[in-house]
């Protein structure tokens, strides 16, 4: 009898194969479909060739298009076939790297004298598809280093030589289908069948290595799919998100500005981002202190001291703003890049009993970190962002009831946005040792937090190898408007603060003990939750977030007295409001109003005057009728405090 | 007939004199009590002894106590005295400086190697009564440069040598009293009998010339009055003081703390001094929004570019942070010295237009100087402060509206807290040429500002050459409930920043104009304004200010359910509130709600619960009676909805 392996399935079940099985054969071994569907599969950590022989044991998982590591496999496999097609449309071509990334792949690409251009795109589209149709299979081919040198040297292409050269020998792989061969570890999608719809989504010059003083190549930036149908729905999405681009309306809505003089990256909040901003926070803030959080507000900078204690400094110098130098003596300060180590002082400040905890901190603290300037990005990317921050000490026997209190408050913050969340429980990876804390509390941490996660009947999954250093953590990835998914809300355990600042209690024992630490933060920024509340809602904000929620458009003059007496009684109910007297045709304030997507448009003449009432208009719906103005104010105060979200 | 010059009196009044006539001639020339109260004049910007002949026109001030100028006088003699009554007790003693400061004088000695401390101050005062009972006249001497050193090499003073060899010679002057002489510019009281009264308050060590590399001499502080009870009430006032320390109280009721190892003057706010700092903001931002400001919200950092723009820096160095330097070439981020620059940005995003003017722009901007670590001084001397920052654009014609609308702002803010504001206006010094923006908009200006204090019948003083190089300024000086003044709440007019960051408006006859803006602070900083808050009201804040409002304490465990049903009302209410449920006894209960100055407490026991009612103790007055509970919630939020202010 053949040697046997041991296979174990994501639902933990385990299987005895002969060993050089292949993936494609345990696929078909549970069903047809899904081997059809399969693209590779992953053994323990590795993703291989669907037609990868095994030989060991491992835990699988076949890889579809609808998990990351297939989509993966299956983009890498669309570079090499957009490759092909230059290599076919431009025989002089020489391909520097090609690999997926988050959404498609791209290829950098030295052309010579040759000039492509966006143009072109297409008649590449078309010769990837007609390759595609030819169904060529992607095959392995294990090389000497010395060959590889060679092959590369006789079509010329300096870039694979030198990628070669610091390879090692026996570990390189060439990958052919069709007529193209390249240097690549794998794996791949079993044949270009599988490509049925590719889009080249633009092109733009990149250095080779990413050096300035290197060549200037051309990328290529490309996306796949297995149906037409997955193209179109990604089109639609992409012009969709165009539409909502929280740069475009950020600007247009006076949301915010980037101004050079004041500094890359980092936002001012203009009027209108303001009030929303505040408007989040009193959300937040209430909510908090219904569940026994205490507000701090501590200063933007820090002693170079603390961050030592933190470990923030000098490790992570790349990702922060140098530190201010004072004097002679080694003084100096660093723009705070988190609000933990200043919170961690507080604790100290008194000695803490455990009839003090749990002690709940929360601070919206402003934190800077130099962000790589091309990675700068709107209000979504930037150099300083206000975190909705907090920090939980509590002791061990706390901290269940503690992870469910910050689940229903993150949960209810997303909720109330109409934000659909999904759950990652990120634990330890068991084999490895490089987490910080006592095991016990690692163990007693993730059982509780599944414990609290299948009480609230959560919809999770469990990622191992997840958690951070610190201890275990709780993601949320909420999904917007138009299906994209943004990580937010970490809530995360930590067992090593409470050690570098030497934290205690004195406990009903008497002795001193360490507290944990829960750090959470539901909106994670200010800045990059707006980004993605304007995008979510296309700026069209709920009434309750609405920097102006009415416009008061009187029929002429006459009626701005009658304007005015609504508006202020609107105010008085804290409303925010303003009355349009410009001398404008009413046509073209109703416009302005639209423009400016303020939620409820009241026009009011002589009938409204006489009548106590107001004609109501609602942004984008158009009149919705006529209504006492008492009405219109209770039922506009009902939908605000109730923080109604309209259809979007 | 002698010659004659004109003496104009602060009312406008001229008057003529014979050349030569001395102060104390013109003020027995108004009344003898004057005479008698006279200390020194001023005439226009020079005090001079009141003995001085006066050979030139000016204009004069007869200084008596009750000004600031004959204060300083007072205390400039008084240290000479000190400085007699220590040669005669310690005749090896060498004397170095001696001036008049805010509240009273010091004189730097060199003791040599007589050991002086605390124990010996009250036998120097003593001699100091016995020597102004003497009623020794202070005799001005010019003398020659060389006799003046000559003088000093003589006793072996080596400090008075090199201050004098830094003089010029002809400006030199020496005054006597008694068995005392001093080189000293003056000017000096007629006599040392005006001395009623000497407190030598403090000692402590003093660099020669404030360098640490220089000889250690002992600074001997003292106070003196022309009255024995203006002593009394100062020791008074000194003790009351004492017990309103807000660094005392600031760390008794967790309003903020100082960590080194957050940094030296960076006041963290713990959760009470939170919640108070919050409260304030509030209060301002809804008053601010009432009267058409717009809140924003500004990075604490600038690019380097943006203060070369606006002047602060590389000036003003010294009392800022260091720049933060980023890679080699030359970009660099300085913590925000103020928050103007990042405003008038704000203003230059768009084209303005004369209908969008007045643009008021409001921010809590924190900003960071580096104050010498010597001046910090708990939350009213620090590093990190919060400004309640707003900038008005406007056109000229706007600007006398806009002063009356932030006047008006300024004076309500003060009223709320019962504290009496002293009003200055500080305008231009005609004969100077310092000053930026053109004539005709400071003449319209200080006529303008002038019309406005007259209109709204402000009780004020006007003070020239007072004014900024920017433009004028209207000052408030409150005084607190123990009689001490602070200046806060500036209000700043100008002309030269719109230049500076070139603002423009589009006005009505399509032409582009220059805005002015106005500068303003009410709280000027919220740490600044807290210190004096803790201090005015002694910590006992009124109810709507109070961190905490009410604690509810029940008789026992079986009314724990109660408690917390009338807490449950008082949160819905908004009401700050916390139930007592500790195992300890009544007294002690009590007890610690009057040292957190908790202003209501409620005892809830059988006869409150089956009645609906509570027992009510309000701070410092005990027992006020027992209440319907729903009575008791009516009169609660009267009191915080009228911001009502206790006796204190």
């Amino acid at each position: 009898m053949a040697e046997q392996i041991t296979i174990t399935f994501p639902d933990g079940n385990e299987k005895k194969y002969p060993k050089g099985i292949t993936g494609r054969e345990i696929a078909e071994s549970i069903s047809k479909g899904l081997a059809r569907e399969a693209l590779s599969i992953t053994l323990d950590d590795d993703i291989m060739d669907l037609d990868r022989p095994i030989n060991r044991d491992g835990t699988i998982t076949i890889n579809t298009w609808d998990s990351e590591d297939g989509k993966y496999t299956f983009w890498h496999s669309s570079a090499h076939v957009l490759a092909e097609a230059i290599q076919e449309l431009y025989p002089n071509a020489k391909f520097a790297i090609g690999p997926p990334v988050e959404n498609g792949f791209y290829y950098d690409i030295d052309f010579g004298d040759q000039a492509v251009g966006q143009d072109d795109l297409e008649e590449i589209e078309n010769k990837m598809i007609e390759l595609a149709r030819e169904k060529n299979e992607f095959t392995r081919k294990p090389i000497s280093k010395d060959d590889a040198l060679d092959f590369y040297k006789d079509v010329g292409n300096e870039y694979k030589v030198e990628l070669i050269e610091n390879l090692e020998d026996g570990n390189i792989t060439f990958y052919e289908q069709g007529n193209f061969t390249d240097l690549c570890r794998g794996p791949h999608i079993p044949d270009t069948g599988r490509i049925k719809a590719v889009k080249l989504t633009s092109l733009a010059g990149a250095y080779w290595r990413g050096d300035e003083n290197n060549e200037q190549l051309t990328r290529i930036y490309g996306i796949s799919f297995p149906k037409q149908k997955l193209l179109n729905q990604y089109i639609e999405q992409v012009e969709e998100a165009k539409k909502r681009d929280h740069k475009k309306l950020g600007k247009e809505l006076g949301i915010y500005m980037i101004d050079q003089m004041v500094g890359q990256g980092l936002p001012v909040w203009l009027p209108n981002g303001t009030v929303l901003r505040r408007t989040l926070e009193a959300f937040l803030r209430e909510e908090q202190k219904k569940r026994g959080y205490q507000e701090v507000i501590t200063p933007h900078i820090g002693n170079l001291e603390l961050y030592r204690t933190s470990g923030h400094f000098p490790y992570y110098r790349e990702s922060q703003y140098n530190p201010i130098e004072m004097g002679e003596e080694g003084e100096g300060y660093l723009l705070k890049p988190m609000n933990c180590p200043h919170h961690h002082r507080i604790y100290s400040n008194e000695l803490r009993s455990y009839r003090d905890l749990p002690l709940r901190l929360a601070e919206f603290g402003s934190v800077y970190r130099y962000e790589q300037s091309g990675e700068l990005n709107g209000l979504s990317r930037v150099r300083g962002f206000t975190q909705d921050d907090a920090h939980i000490y509590c002791t061990h026997d706390q901290l269940k009831d503690e992870i469910i209190n910050v689940i229903e408050l993150t949960e209810l913050v997303f909720g109330t946005f109409e934000m659909p969340v999904d759950i990652r429980l990120s634990y330890r990876d068991d084999n490895e040792d490089k987490y910080g804390g006592a095991e016990e509390f690692w163990d007693r941490a993730e059982r509780e937090i599944k414990e609290v996660a299948d009480e609230m009947d959560l919809d999770y999954k469990v990622a191992r190898g997840e958690a951070s250093f610190y201890g275990p953590k709780i993601d949320f990835i909420i999904r917007d408007a138009i299906g994209r998914k943004w990580q937010l809300g970490t809530i995360q355990v930590d067992y090593v603060m409470p050690e570098r600042f030497d934290l205690t209690y004195v406990g009903s024992d008497n002795n001193k003990h360490r507290p944990v630490i829960i750090h959470r933060a539901p909106f994670g920024s200010m800045e990059r939750f707006t980004s993605i509340l304007i995008e979510h809602f296309a700026g069209d904000f709920p009434v309750w977030l609405a920097p102006k929620q009415v416009q008061i458009i009187p029929v002429s003059d006459d009626f701005n007295e009658y304007a005015y007496k609504c508006a202020s009684k609107l105010k008085e109910n804290d409303v925010r409001v303003e009355v349009d007297t410009r001398s404008e045709p009413m046509g073209g304030k109703i416009r302005d109003a639209e423009t400016s997507k303020i939620p409820y448009m009241l026009i009011v003449g002589g009938d409204e005057k006489s009548d106590g009432t107001v004609s109501v208009r609602r942004h984008k719906e158009g009149d919705i009728g006529t209504f006492d103005f008492s009405k219109f104010l209770s039922n506009l105060t009902t939908e605000i405090d109730n923080k109604e979200v309209p259809e979007h």
